[in-house]
């Protein structure tokens, strides 16, 4: 276990990144070629094949644990009237998770997956960012230390995501402040805002941005500045993950905008991560073209909670299931290009 | 079940379909807004399983059942050099399929669906579409009944695709005919054609729609006359589950083409068809808007035999369990919107 103590400590492990096994990847498409189709036919199932045995580490890479991490966190900027909801509705979403009655709890269960939830100082939002950073670099810091201890030595595949209501406006505020725009460009509706609701997320926004103009150049202290406390574990889960040989998923919108300054600081940084779903949510397209990924699905959802990232688990079992389980041309006597 | 001796049979089926369950599926959306999650904020599985209940007659859906038809037939076309591979590999891949060896095979087991493939006449290729109708119209509306009778009574979805050497020609000059165009807008690749490879196809298409020029018009002519036993039978099978209350997956490029006519015959006839994915072939994308369609999943994948629907499957069952599986706001004590 690497311990993190401040911004420093991340920069130093983000130094030193594995860079996955090629070789297993290597084998993984050579065998693809031998299968009983025609080449590259069976498209991105056939690069999530060889980018599990990538990062697992493994020419034969396996699923039999499957892990989903759900992070919660309070935002203060939400006395600026930025979301549809109360902030009440955090806790009490953390406890339907607990109860099982959330869309994530079902997904999971149809998609084989585990479910942790972990809420961070939910009595204890982070700062107005457009009055102060979100966090204190302390504050930043321990929620990373606690993303990056949640992440089992041992998993299959992780998929990561969160619950926080007001947490798009600072998904969107620090996707600006990484990627350029401001609240125009960034804010959407997030759980439903009215016209209103969204002029002033976007003031939020901008405001923020111009309070806390002198730190967009660092990644990382943008993600202390203007991300929250569940922003910031996934950002240590992910890390976590890639020192781990652990593949990720990433849920929409914020998960991925939490993650995000990993590739800021370092354009690689995010290769073991694939971006599950489009969300509905305004800035994601954007936010997914700045990081160079393309998301598995895009089926209108802006829910977070990771249901997005356990949506794609099937996907990936059924990459894995054609790599293993299909006869080559040779064994199946089958005729090969003309 | 009804007997199908030509092409006027059909039309009759066609001119009094069911609509499915309407109040059921209203049933199912005004649920969806009670349950712990933003408002439409699940997206398309909201949709999916209003979709599920209407076209299964049921507010309670169910996918106990799922069933994965396979069509396998060959194409005199292939004699102008219009696939990659030779015909020999349409047999081939039907007994790869039931030695267990090919993707669908791996899909169906990931998915939980069952497999059934069923070839047509393979020693029998259609006629060259060039020299005159690919298929009497007595062999045609035989076909569509092929596919019309392996429909099962009562299951709770139905997974379309096919297999054929040669058959993306054959759905690319249907495609043109029915909503114009020539082999320019419609040809692809196929599994793996070069620069000449295409050119030729192009012009079969071409000159296909110059010999046929007069039967453009009638789009189950068309399919008669451009398409083969396996698309007629994919259009039987979709027409039967229409009237057995069974909705449908229906495949990529050419599992789509079969299907069309019905759709250009009457534009609601596939309305208890959705397209599960988008295939990476050229003309699926066009074939889709062209249908209204919007497909479920995009992973550049052109493989066809069923394997982009059987991949949708989770999608739909993640779809219910989030229906009937999620607390709503007042069981969960979860604050609504402010």
């Amino acid at each position: 276990m690497n311990s993190i103590a401040n911004i420093d400590d991340l920069r130093a492990l983000l130094q030193a990144l594995p860079q996955g096994d090629v070789a297993a990847a290597s084998a993984i498409e050579a065998r693809q070629a031998r299968l009983t189709k025609p080449l590259g036919s069976l498209g991105r199932l056939e690069e999530l094949a060889a980018w599990l045995g990538r990062w697992q580490g493994r020419e034969v890479p396996r699923l039999d644990r499957v892990e989903v991490l759900v992070f919660a966190g309070n935002h203060g900027a939400t006395a600026r009237g930025v979301s549809a909801y109360p902030a009440s509705v955090t806790a009490q979403m953390v406890a339907n998770f607990e109860r099982g009655g959330a869309a994530i709890n079902q997904i999971c269960k149809t998609v084989g997956a585990t479910l942790r939830v972990i809420a961070l100082k939910l009595d204890s939002p982070t700062g107005d960012f457009t009055e102060g950073p979100a966090m204190s670099e302390g504050d930043f810091v321990e929620s990373v230390a606690v993303g990056f201890g949640a992440v089992p030595d041992f998993t299959d595949l992780l998929c990561l995501g969160e619950m926080g209501i007001g947490n798009t406006t600072a998904a969107s505020a620090l996707a600006a402040a990484l990627f350029g725009g401001g609240g125009e460009s960034w804010a959407g509706r997030g759980t439903g805002l009215d016209d209103a609701g969204l002029a002033r997320k976007r003031e939020t926004i901008d405001a923020g941005l111009r309070r806390h103009e002198t730190h967009h150049a660092d990644p990382l202290v943008a993600a202390q500045v203007f991300g929250g406390y569940e922003l910031a574990a996934i950002l240590g889960a992910t890390l976590a993950a890639r020192l781990r040989s652990i593949p990720v998923l990433l849920d929409g919108f914020v998960a991925t905008a939490a993650a995000a300054p990993l590739g800021g600081f370092r354009q690689d940084a995010l290769d073991h991560a694939e971006i599950a779903h489009c969300s509905a949510e305004a800035g994601h397209r954007a936010l997914c073209a700045a990081l160079g990924k393309r998301p598995l699905l895009d089926l209108d959802m802006r829910l977070g909670e990771a249901s997005g990232a356990a949506l794609a688990v099937p996907l990936l079992r059924a990459a894995l299931a054609c790599h293993l389980g299909m006869a080559t041309f040779d064994e199946a006597g089958v005729d090969e290009r003309a």
